[in-house]
């Protein structure tokens, strides 16, 4: 805890308020490297996005789209993007789309997780944290991944598994204070967009779901990367503007 | 021609420059009563979204959420949202997700459209453009629709099918000098988010179409909620800093 009070790196762009900064130091544009030498698989990054019943369609679509889109960007290493529940069989969205996962996490085979991406779920406050096979399957896959992020209350169920411990994150604006009372143990931070610490990445969710996912485009592969792919969903990218908090690694 | 270049009212919130502009005078808060006497059903706006292969996740699923969240706020007439294909079967969109489809346009009986809303898709600016059963369809359901919106290049199905002559639209930025080659009998607006003109709300797409969605919120239910259901999804709205275009009713 006295490390995230007293270490982390607070990069709060008050962009409402016209104040900016700047966060490119603390962002690199060249950690591909690091990725190769992890053991992940080196043609392309395997995006797994955790579905169930009532999962939210934006949080679920906004960094799918975002990620997916990166097959279309020359010389970069693109991201395969999948879908994971505890069926094959269609789910239904909290807002009543029926989507057919790619895999079943409980009987199939998939290629090897390097990011695991949870959206929001109608019941991530509730019955969802009660099942412990999802979140067995979150905390195994979060050992072996480069990155685990979540939208929205997706951070609950990160959080559930307890590999949020010694992180900071944050989530949903509206359910900071139930976050801070289930999870008193955390260190959590609100007004932001996203909290990169470490491999985690929290996302306030909603339709910032783009920003925290643009993020991490710029992260792996530069700016000019996360500008284009921004540009293809009619969004003006620049960092700096959004309220976000990194926190330095190996603090 | 000459009406919409003469008499269109012009809403241009140069948000990036500093400009701002009232825009609330042309978006009615109270529109409700026109819908009530139109024929619609009185209970719930209708809300059909037409997919296809290659449909675009986030111009689905932007729309898709605003209008659905209306079943979550009091006191107003909310939106049935549900999506309609030539098929039942699931469909791919162009990021791999596979959706499955509520109605079977060719096939099925379904509620009586009062909102039909078309994503864009991969061909909408070639094959597609030549389904004539779809674009039949477009066509058909825009007689009695209240409103008719496309997000992205579902612009140029809109403009295929001829209802947009006589009106003016806006497309994807990327693709405006193509919609102005192909279709050289619209007026076409540029660097706006969305133009409502009529029954149509064409909008530039991609992450912005909540944008229109939610106008469209406004415009039927006022600015309270349009504001909540933008929170809901993280969007501090405030439709004076959305540059689009109002063309007044009459004109």
């Amino acid at each position: 805890m006295l490390r995230s009070l007293v270490q982390y790196l607070v990069i709060l762009s008050l962009c409402f308020s016209g104040m900016r900064c700047n966060p490119s130091e603390s962002a690199s544009v060249n950690t591909t490297q690091a990725a190769e030498s992890s053991g992940q698989s080196s043609d392309v990054y395997n995006v797994a996005f955790l579905i169930m019943e009532g999962v939210y369609n934006t949080e679920l679509t906004a960094p799918y789209d975002i990620f997916q889109h990166t097959i279309f960007r020359e010389g970069v290493k693109p991201m395969r993007v999948f879908t994971v529940a505890n069926t094959t069989e269609p789910i239904t969205t909290i807002e009543g789309m029926r989507i057919q996962p790619d895999y079943d996490y409980l009987k199939d085979e998939f290629p090897t997780i390097d990011i695991l991406v949870v959206p929001s779920a109608e019941h991530h406050l509730d019955t969802d944290l009660e099942d412990k096979a999802m979140l067995d399957f979150v905390r195994e896959t979060a050992e072996d991944a480069m990155f685990v992020t979540s939208h929205c209350d997706g951070a609950f169920v990160l959080a559930k598994t307890g590999i949020l411990n010694g992180h900071v994150s944050t989530t949903f604006p509206s359910d900071i204070d139930t976050y801070r009372k289930m999870f008193p143990q955390l260190d959590v931070r609100e007004e932001v967009l996203f909290v990169h610490d470490g491999k985690f990445i929290t996302s306030a969710g909603g339709a910032k779901s783009f920003e925290a996912a643009l993020y991490l485009c710029e992260y792996l592969y530069g700016k000019t990367i996360a500008e284009d792919l921004a540009k293809g969903l009619v969004i003006d990218w620049n960092l700096s503007t959004v309220p976000h908090v990194v926190v330095p690694s190996g603090s």
